[in-house]
């Protein structure tokens, strides 16, 4: 009833006269209507949208809606709408007259049963047939928890879909899931609810104006940014968002979430993506915009758990025991502080630092996003002579500053020594600044600054793209699950890990500082002893086990640290080679395991004396070498191609010989042998790196086989239990002749045919890995916890 | 007899305590006693060495020596003597007994004829018997111009070396010579009259006490700068030395010369040596010290015409008019400023730029060495609220001043964040500065400050390191000629290239600035037009020539810009065919002109579609592929070892199967066109690139061959008239399927057989080049001037 006479007044006022053309009725229901979030900004974005949109053609009611019962709802609604203020750039009379008609234009509904849903399905309908409106389309707007998600969608979906001819767009607010597998989970259920042109998931940052006009700005400045936007001009490019306030009241939700999801995983992800993507050749097509994004953000490589840093404020965990009534004995690893080292493995941006960092408790709050250029240029006239703005040896960068600090609002800023950018005129303007004031070491007179025009607030923005359908500004499924499948081995990895505590504010001073070493983050000062919790158990990841197994020395300890032990050692035994001989000879296993060894030597050691070392197989699969079940084609991924080793000295098996595989005639194993015997020292290898089988194979040596267990061939051809069958092996014999032989296992799977071995004799036909034994050389074992502890 | 009264009244005077205990007697003979660098430093020096050597248990004799008769130069020489200050850390009164005695000990020699050479030594020999001392040894410093060396040689040598037992020091001042074959020339002649270890070639820069200091300072900080002093950590260093100065006076001198060979060549060079060669486990053994600097040249990276930029003053070229009487259109390419891009092939220092920069009429006179360190850290404290002295984020550098600038003293800098470095208390003490003063971006009290404790003149600890016998401060024969084989090619290169003319002093402004872009070097701005000298004939370098060829596009111009341009061809094409098939197939010849092309992709072309390109070898030679001579070697070390091409896309010719040399029956070429028809579609490469011998041959197709020229043969063996005899190469039926030929013909040998191939007509049998003529694909010839037009 009210919803009627808001329409006739409205209509009865005509002062508008747009409305006389219209191009159909939009109807807008906001779910969490009196919620924290509605209250703040969701009311003033609509409002604001209702001020813009109000000439466009279309008309607009707005149905709040939440659980509370319709005559204290209906107060709490209102009460908020009556207080809206006016922007700014509003004269106050026509203000003053749209807000009156917003109001009329409002309505508030309690939606709680099925019941309520048709029932407001009913109303619209109702509303359009008696002014005799076409319907545009509806806009569901969820404010609500995630746990309520999918009822409400249900609901929506069977009773207040829109009729053929109008569209239907959700709007949803993070947090998207937890993880990889519970986003997942979230996604498939609006699935079957939503189309996914139909869902616009909310990412409050890309409305932020800085961060929308990252874009545009490369955009508009191509002809500068061209030759420059790449590794080769990039330094490192900077992520920043910092908070003042910390997580006291809000434990409830922060314990599960902590920063890396709650603000990296997403708000500064977004930023990355506008960065580090192609630029598609029209900015307007949003379907190739998010392509491209999506594109980038497949290509950030992997991160592991030296990638970050991690912090918690020192009061966090007496927050978490007051708020979620824990005992004195509670310990929690939640990070407030994180910083991560990304890397992206697109052409473009290979080995140019990206670095993320939020927190809260920190000393300021700020926003950001740097880009800083290389400094390739040397000034032969001396400092106190240049003229500063001009001169290419001062720091050259690009700054989207996103909102507070010392700028205190939204601002582009491009050293002057770079280019004067290209910015849109309407939106914003150059301005000068308080030259004294220093950003990021360069006082501001030496940038061109930029601020928007029109200050708008990120939901203002966002509700107005909701409006025009433009879906690239907000978070489709695949980014969602992307985002999440990159972020989900990090977090998994760092759950139990202990982060580094800080006082909170600028008492942190140094504290959180951290700096990059050999691809690894880590903070640049130790952790003063006066701030450990001493009371707080610390995780033992890092103990490491030096024993025996099976009479031979046995390193163990939880994976990675194991991989860098392991990865470590190679190094050490390659410079003992080469100092000795001029040569390392290294035989490497296929399989699972030694990836992880090959991404650590590729990675993180860079001095390693490539360019002497041979690199042989221990066995190989009968595939083409390009085949990706080859173990060669492994090996080349994760290691060949990130190193330089002379093309000479990689020797691959020949497993395809004459266009055919291991067949026997063509003499592979034979054409091995002789290459091993003519390159490698009494064909002794200097290192031969071994894994072990469920069923107690090594190499391709499977029990009971034919070939290579004994007997004087170097090289053989085997059978494997499994696909694919035929193998070629170095034999048993060869291996024993290696200076060196390490043995890596690793993983639960590995734990019963570990227990098995510890226990046996030599008993090769039966366990061929128990033929292992060096005559003149050593054996160690690389074991991790799980395949030694189960 | 004036020697002997000297000698008599010190035996007399008797206040010399160490006298009694003789180690033995010193001659020393300084030849050009009277010119400018004895009155300004030798002397002083010498004075010096007396004063610190007086209670040593040596005996001194010092003879003055020049081409003026004995009464006039006598007066010329003890006018300098008599006006010998005091040093100010000497007492009053101990100088001047010591001066005394040092002027009793000096005698002036008219050195010109045999015969004085020989009155000379008579005069040492009868001294020695007569006072019944031992002779230790001579030391003959050559303060002369270099035209006057071998004559002085070829008398001391004859004449006047000392006894056997007593030592012999000769010491030179440069130039020691012009370029490679002037220093080699000069080295062969001086070999004959000295042996090594008797020459003491002197470069004062190695007596500055801050360059003097960089090898003690690197091996006192090893625990510091062992984990620091490479590639990984170090972003650039700068070794610089600047002049106010012009060549006014000295241009008869300086137009010879330049600012390369006047500095860069032997003052900047040494210093980069010190920085960039490895440490001996001991400093003070020299020979090792000599060996590692010997090492380090050696390891540095040829220099291109682009490595370089050049410069004059722009009253340069009417001082050498006025000077050297030249008419008004004298043009002088000589350079009086330079910065020049040095990069060492070390693994340390692979991929580190050391800037070089020296030059003459500048804004101020400044000398210092400057190691800037990558900045890895993010501070997450705001700049406001750091420790400035110990953040992270600050720059870190270490810096050997030589002197001038606005330290106006010799120097050693350490960033605060760095380390506190160990100096040696007796000879270097930290001082305070003033905090105000900025120094590299720095104020000085973000560093640790370091001054000598006695200032000493660069002669002073040069005198005294050749009485000491320290070889390592001087330049060895094979350093030196190492230097010139380095800077040689960069002085031809630039000979006639025309350096930018800059106004000199403070107006210079930024015309002087200059950055590096890949891997060359570029003044930052353009030269303006107005400094331009219309007058000056400019060099045609830079023209290219497109026409036709033998009815073919032909792209001609100087070497360098003709391999530029091809190379960019080449990456071109590379990109179309990667957009268009995902692949690029390309098939390269060997031989000495396309190694300029192999270095240009490999040092500039950072974006070339590596990853999606296939290698193939269009002939080969008969010999193991890490045999030098081979094709696929050449390639391998000019292209292949500096990129990331996938192993798989690298095809060389199968030339040695089973362990023997291009059998027919092991089916070579069958296996190499096999490979091509797998995997090139319709055996059609997309860029085959040929060269062309003076018997008109192409790949390693030769007159009358019998194989490849015609046929159905993709892939032939045939037999080159030059060793190795033996080769495979593609045929040309398969070559003239390409969709893109390109031939490159360089060098004035090629003249004759460019100039035939352009007359005939399609004669393969007897020009096989002539036979290239793709199917239904482009042929481009790209010859260079020398091969054009003879």
């Amino acid at each position: 009833k009210m919803l009627r006479r808001a329409l006739c007044t409205m209509l009865l006022v005509g002062a508008l006269p747009s409305l006389a053309v219209s191009q159909g009725h939009i109807s807008v229901v906001l779910l969490g209507a009196t919620g924290d979030l509605a209250k703040k900004y969701l009311w003033q974005g609509l409002f604001q949208l209702y001020m813009d949109q109000v000439s466009s053609g279309h008309s607009f009611t707005f149905h709040g809606a939440a659980l509370t019962a319709l005559e204290p709802g209906q107060k709490l609604m209102f009460d908020v709408l009556k207080n809206l203020p006016c922007p700014l750039d509003e004269s106050p009379n026509r203000c003053a007259v749209l807000k009156d008609q917003f109001l009329k234009l409002s309505q508030y509904h309690q939606l709680k049963t099925a019941e309520n849903y048709s029932v407001l399905n009913r109303e619209i309908e109702t509303l359009l047939r008696q002014e005799g409106l076409k319907e545009a389309g509806r806009i569901f707007y969820f404010s609500v928890p995630p746990f309520a998600y999918t009822e409400i969608a249900r609901h929506i979906n069977s009773s207040c879909r829109p009729p053929p001819g109008a569209w239907l767009r959700v709007v949803l607010e993070k947090p998207f899931g937890h993880d990889l597998e519970s986003a997942q989970q979230l996604a498939a259920e609006l699935k079957s609810f939503f189309r996914e042109e139909e869902m616009y998931r909310v990412d409050h940052y890309l409305g932020k104006q800085a961060v929308a006009h990252i874009l545009p700005f490369r955009d508009q400045n191509r002809q500068f940014l061209d030759p420059i936007w790449n590794r080769h001009h990039v330094e490192r490019v900077e992520i920043v968002l910092k908070e003042i306030v910390d997580a006291k009241g809000r434990t409830s939700f922060y314990e599960q979430y902590g920063v890396i999801r709650d603000v990296l995983q997403n708000h500064l992800t977004e930023a990355l993506m506008f960065l580090t993507m192609e630029l598609p050749g029209n900015l307007s097509r949003a379907e190739e915009v998010l392509q491209c994004k999506l594109q980038a953000l497949q290509a950030l490589r992997g991160l592991e758990k030296q990638s970050a840093v991690l912090g918690q404020y020192q009061a966090y965990a007496s927050h978490v025991r007051e708020e979620l009534q824990k005992g004195q004995d509670y310990v929690s690893t939640t990070p407030t502080f994180a910083g991560v080292l990304v890397h992206s493995d697109s052409l473009r941006w290979e080995g140019v630092p990206f670095l993320l960092t939020s927190g809260k408790a920190l000393d300021e709050r700020v926003g950001y996003v740097r880009v800083l250029f290389k400094n390739r240029a040397y000034c032969t006239q001396s400092e106190a002579l240049r003229d500063a703005g001009h001169s290419q040896c001062k720091p050259k960068q690009i700054v989207f500053y996103i909102g507070h600090g010392a700028l205190n609002t939204p601002a582009v800023l491009v050293s002057r020594n770079l280019f004067r950018p290209i910015m849109p005129e309407g939106s914003w303007r150059e301005v000068a600044g308080q030259p004294e004031l220093h950003i990021f070491g360069q006082p501001l007179s030496e940038y061109y600054v930029y601020n928007p025009v029109k200050e708008r607030d990120a939901y203002s923005v966002l509700i107005s793209n909701i409006y025009h359908g433009r879906k690239d500004f907000f978070i489709t499924t695949e980014n969602l699950l992307a985002s999440w499948a990159f972020w989900t081995p990090l977090l998994s990895s760092v759950s139990h890990q202990a982060p580094r505590l800080y006082p909170g504010g600028v008492e942190n001073q140094h504290l959180l500082d951290f700096e990059m070493v050999s691809g690894e983050l880590a903070f640049t000062v130790a952790e003063p002893a006066e701030l450990l919790n001493t009371d707080r158990a610390m995780p033992s990841e890092y103990k490491m086990i030096q024993s025996k197994f099976r009479q031979s020395p046995l390193v163990s300890a939880w994976p990675e640290v194991l991989i860098s032990q392991l990865a470590s050692d190679v190094e050490k035994t390659a410079n003992r080679a080469v100092a000795r001989s001029g040569q390392f000879h290294l035989a490497l296993s296929g399989g699972s395991s030694p990836v992880a060894l090959f991404q650590r030597l590729a990675r993180h050691h860079y001095d390693f004396p490539w360019r002497h070392t041979h690199l042989w197989l221990v066995d190989e699969r009968c595939v083409p070498l390009t085949d990706p079940e080859s173990n060669f084609f492994s090996l080349h991924s994760h290691l060949l191609q990130s190193i330089r080793v002379p093309y000479f000295n990689v020797h691959p098996m020949p497993v395809h010989l004459n266009q055919r595989l291991c067949v026997e005639e063509d003499g592979g194993t034979e054409l091995y042998a002789k290459e091993i015997a003519a390159l490698v020292a009494n064909a002794s290898f200097d290192l031969v790196l071994l894994g072990l089988g469920t069923d107690g194979h090594t190499a391709s040596l499977f029990p009971d086989s034919e070939n290579g267990l004994e007997g004087a061939q170097a090289v053989v051809l085997t059978e494997s239990p499994i696909k694919p069958h035929q193998r070629m092996s170095l034999s048993l014999p060869l291996i024993n002749r290696a200076q060196q032989v390490f043995v890596l296992v690793m993983g639960k799977g590995k734990h019963d045919v570990t227990t098995q071995i510890s226990r046996v004799g030599r008993e090769p036909r039966k366990w061929p890995i128990s033929g292992v034994s060096p005559s003149s050389g050593q054996l160690v074992w690389y074991v991790d916890y799980e395949a030694l502890l189960g």
